[in-house]
């Protein structure tokens, strides 16, 4: 298998380009401008930005000029966004405490639009499973199909440790250990950093960024959720360090209600795998250790997994593989021509942060104008799966979600709990 | 601090020397003769051995023999044993299943014996919370002074990553992680091997031997004890093929009910440190890891243990330090003056099989000898606890059962159970 290989239409001109509507998308700050529109412009041909909306309609009508985006109009609010007939996806990218009163919004003053048929929200779509759970029901309602950007299922580290795993290279997992070191929730945080992000309340935490796109990766790799998991949530740093903006302290202290730290352990379902994870916040100041490891250990062989920080789905990995590897062959573990070989996969200039998203993209431009001819997707794409193909979708995101609550469960109740997503 | 020093009274000649009774040293097998036997040759003006007990006298009187035992005397059974006044000390090494009755018939029969000082078990003291209960409390109604071989505290390693933590040379330590591969209850078993092994009933599992052991550093580094934990036990190869002495496959299977992995995490009692294990069964073969990994962080530093097996009390270590550091400094997380500094700690030639214990029976004869003017050890030791000085007693592997019982515990009720030893 190469599921690495480009895509089949990034590069084929098309006469019809999806027609986007962005939200959250400013050519002077924030996320979107450092990963989707580089990603976007890499792909003049299947995706063409038509409308922008953000805050104040000047940061659009600026952007708009920055951006030479010639073709896109300028909003000033949700409703009249959502009812213009210009547009076939809209992609959401906003901070998550504002994502779901916006994607509400937008579901519900779409439903006479006729051409909206897609919707690619940034993770982690709401602030928790309730948010989440109202989102996937409206968009399900409108008939939208969903694209959730849980985008380290792109990373071609993840893909390539995909293929080594179904196709056997590794044997049968038998056990796995994850250790992450995040960025914030640390000991000390700039002054100008918002609040948000150190409030457990807000959705975006060690357990919703760090933890939910590793963990989900890691299900991703194994084809596996999980059956049964124990949580310990720790805030051990209760009021941390204001630093201005030279870095230097201030003397004064914020208070902090996020978890700094979150031990995890559980089974995966299939092959009733250990999986040990512990994701510590704060500076990746790890000396001895990667600040990002994925150990994978199977009956005929290991994958590493390693980066420089907990945030897998935007980091550039380094793969390492040592198991079986028989060219041309589906399922090396049942052959005996087999040989021990060792590997280690590494695009120096790789650029995880576009990369990764690039090819979600890339698989929203293969889904839509279908011209892979190998293609087993169905017309609707109610989750991804496990699936090589397709992309991530909010039923995908839902189930990460489900896992997220089943944590804070546990820790709160001090139990291990059952765990169950394949009935949902 | 340097308690990696030589020992007091280890090369001052001793008219009197610590006369041992053996149970369980034969010439010709087992881990005696491989351990305890060569540290006391080292020792030979502290420790002589005066008695000899084996399952059968032929074995003693071969040993004597060939060891070269002038002075000692070969027993047909532990009472005529126990009351043999010329003994100071009796060390049991044992095969855990045994060592429950030897012992407390050991105790009940020397109560006459007005020379019998010292009680030097194996561990684990009992295959289970219970035995080794009844065991402490026998041995402290019978007056005796205890040591168990919880030697891990004595490797050279252990002591330096105790003096590093203690002297502040990483701050607060604020995760950890543990990651081991033990040596048995793998897919794979010689046809030889005793069965007690694989049997969950035995008390000789990776929870006792590899949890165990490294747990019991991991607390006596940090000096803390855990104050909640959770654990999962589990036996995914309730079958193992049998291989016949040249390695070779013999078509056969048998039983397994020994655990094959142990997930563990848990939080200090001391700065609710979040800690996270995996112990692995079977072959040590991991690749892109080392097979013992004890990975120690704090807000000044890190450490890191090394090892090839998830034996961490006799294996020979590789010890990496990062942090501050002061010469003569007892506290140097307050000073202002200590620089960054980086360090790997290893003895090439270690026998760690040996050295380990050697310390240990340097530390008894520190102790009975009282040649350590600085010496604060009280005239007996109820138990070492996270003292440099000294030696691990059956009050030490009572609390190392306790939380191995709570382990079990938790993955039968599943649930996040709390652990108090302090008031033990």
């Amino acid at each position: 298998m190469n599921n690495n290989k480009r895509s089949y239409v990034s590069t084929v001109p098309k006469a019809n380009p999806l027609r986007v509507g962005f939200i959250g998308l400013s050519a002077y700050k924030g996320w979107a401008i450092k990963s989707h529109y580089p990603a976007i412009l890499q792909l003049p041909s299947q995706f063409q930005v038509t409308a922008l909306l953000n805050l104040d309609i000047e940061t659009s009508l600026a952007t708009i000029k920055k951006l030479k985006l010639t073709k896109a109009t300028a909003f000033s609010d949700v409703s009249s966004f959502a009812s213009y007939d210009n547009v076939d996806m809209v992609v959401i990218s906003v901070n998550v405490p504002e994502l779901f009163t916006i994607v509400m919004e937008l579901l519900e003053n779409s439903k006479a639009n006729p051409n909206l048929k897609y919707i690619y929200s940034e993770w982690s779509l709401g602030k928790n499973l309730k948010e989440a759970e109202a989102i996937h029901k409206a968009a399900k309602e409108r008939g939208v199909q969903t694209i959730i950007s849980l985008q380290g299922r792109k990373s071609p580290y993840v893909v390539r440790a995909k293929e080594l795993v179904s196709e056997g290279c590794i044997g049968d997992i038998n056990s796995i250990e994850i250790a992450a070191n995040g960025g914030w929730y640390g000991y000390e945080r700039p002054i100008k950093s918002p609040k948000y992000l150190y409030d457990a309340a807000s959705g975006v935490s060690l357990l919703s960024i760090a933890f939910g796109h590793t963990i989900d990766i890691l299900q991703y790799i194994t084809a596996s959720y999980f059956s049964e998991i124990n949580a310990m949530i720790f805030n051990n740093i209760p009021y941390q360090v204001l630093l201005d903006e030279h870095g230097k302290k201030t003397g004064e202290k914020a208070e902090k209600t996020a978890p700094d730290h979150l031990l995890f352990q559980g089974s995966l379902s299939h092959g009733n795998v250990p999986v040990s994870c512990s994701f510590k916040g704060g500076t990746p100041v790890k000396k001895f250790s990667k600040n990002l490891v994925i150990d994978i250990h199977g009956t005929k062989g290991d994958l590493k997994l390693e980066g420089d920080a907990g945030f897998a789905e935007m980091s550039n990995l380094v793969l390492y593989f040592c198991g079986l590897k028989k060219e041309g062959s589906m399922n090396v573990s049942t052959g005996s021509s087999g040989a021990e070989t060792m590997e280690v996969y590494h695009l120096r200039n790789y650029n995880s942060v576009v990369g990764n998203i690039l090819r979600i993209y890339e698989a929203i431009a293969d889904f839509h104008f279908r011209t892979n001819p190998r293609t087993k997707l169905p017309p609707k794409l109610e989750r991804q799966g496990f699936l090589f193909e397709g992309f991530p979708t909010f039923k995908d995101a839902l189930i990460v979600h489900q896992l997220i609550q089943r944590v804070i469960e546990s820790s709160q109740q001090k139990t291990t709990l059952p765990t169950s997503f394949e009935a949902v």
